[in-house]
């Protein structure tokens, strides 16, 4: 019978966190970044959901292959508790994994609730009992501080985001540099507010259109000057790049609806419902983690 | 990695059943309807939630009690695969269970939000990827049909209400007779609907209040003379008394809102939210199951 905890030091009350990834493409930097998490392994449980793809199938058989390789070869006291991998049960909204077609607007309903479904039907299957936080990292989150978890624990919120960045190189200074990539992280506006009210049920608000200008006040732009990794901000929507939940939180019944729910869908939808709950969903400007860069 | 199937011919294709069970009182009763079902028992994982009361505690131990009494003396193949108890961690909303406090309006929002996150917190957490059917059955229903999962399987929809009646003493007649039990089995109507729009929107609709008359059409009124056990009617709002589900709507999302939604709430704010995902809820009025009489 379940007797777990959930605090701000779960290092030191041994509790286990759920790290769930959706995952179309396998990528080297993702695995190296998840072996080198400095949250004793043995509490945690790793979950996969692929798609049904071509392209899934080979994620799958990879993923699979570097599973093995690792729990088999590592310490045993740094293997993982439990690995789950999940294939989708139901049809790609999208095969195309080419950003300028899955950034297309009308592309975007579709293929938001196909994910908020793969969400669901991972943090459904695999929520066990002993969980006391799931942390979301997106499969193109290739580098995090290896302390993410217990450095996000120690702030005891409901649902707490990083904010997801992109290192490039910047050719006109010839050097590398870094901008915001997750505008899911943010907080509300009267003008989201009125465009919603304006909108038919289905239709869901969109971040990052031009011709859906919503003025909402985005986490990515408000990383500060003394880059306090603790500086906490609330938040009306988050994205799932990199978010920490407590599972009391889902086992409540957040989750991430696959249709317009206050005119959001997927983790903005889950905010939303987060907030319906009773509960204030929070974001860290200042703490990065980085993703991909295609 | 998951490949089950759910189809009208469960015990032929080998799928696996979840039955949740909600529970404050054991009633012997409950035990005894469930251990003659003629499913597989091999195939059925039993999942009950019980409240940190007083109550809750005694319920358990009698509960563990014949489960392990049960599990050892039944022969090998009528052993259940698996039975978690888990127990609520938040506070109960009323701990009274007597009848007449319980049905009182004001306690309802609060009583039925507690027992959406009890029900959440349950499918959550049980729901592992070999389940093809979740059976939803109360503690207090005591007699089904022995072939209650295949019957209703058969069906092949999404969900699927039976019609929950209560056995009783007719004193002018001087013999049992039965009456309709379960009110959230419906159909909507014009007047609910006009009435949730003029509603604060944290208002829920309920039924079966004189001073808020929803004119909906009650599935509870509308068995045939004929008795055809497979009679079938769509429903937009269902109880959880008895009540079948694909495991995969439960996984695209569909939970227990323990907050208002679309002005519903737990059992009958699922069915607005499975209509939110393209699926239509159905029900059986003339498929009965029977409540305990308190």
């Amino acid at each position: 019978m379940n007797t777990v905890t959930t605090t701000s030091d779960p290092v030191g009350k041994r509790e286990s966190v759920l790290i769930l990834t959706p995952m179309s493409r396998f990528y080297e930097e993702y695995w190296a970044n998840i072996i080198k998490l400095q949250y004793p392994h043995e509490l945690i449980t790793l979950g996969f959901i692929l798609p049904k793809t071509k392209e899934g199938n080979q994620a799958t058989t990879t993923l699979q292959n570097h599973i093995t390789s690792y729990q088999k070869s590592a310490a045993k006291k740094d293997r993982f508790h439990n690995i789950v991998i999940l294939r989708e049960d139901f049809e790609p909204a999208i095969s195309s994994q080419d950003e300028s077609v899955r950034h297309k607007k009308e592309f975007q309903k579709a293929r938001r609730s196909s994910m908020a479904k793969a969400r669901n039907s991972l943090l459904f299957t695999t929520l066990h009992p002993s969980i006391s936080w799931v942390l979301w990292l997106d499969a193109d989150v290739i580098e995090t501080p290896h302390t993410i978890i217990q450095d996000m624990a120690s702030h005891d919120q409901p649902v707490l985001a990083a904010n997801t960045f992109q290192r490039y190189m910047d050719t006109e200074k010839n050097q590398m540099s870094e901008r915001p990539y997750d505008f899911n992280n943010w907080q509300d506006s009267e003008a989201a507010l009125k465009l919603g009210a304006s909108m038919g049920k289905d239709d869901i608000l969109l971040e990052g259109y031009h011709d859906m200008a919503t003025y909402r006040a985005l986490m990515a732009f408000m990383s500060t000057p003394d880059g306090d990794l603790h500086y906490e901000v609330p938040l009306d929507g988050v994205g799932g790049s990199a978010l920490l939940v407590k599972a009391e939180v889902h086992r409540d019944g957040a989750m991430f609806p696959p249709f317009s729910f206050y005119h959001l869908i997927e983790t903005e939808g889950f905010a939303k419902m987060v907030r319906r709950l009773g509960k204030q969903p929070a974001g860290l400007p200042n703490y990065k983690v980085y993703h991909y860069n295609e």
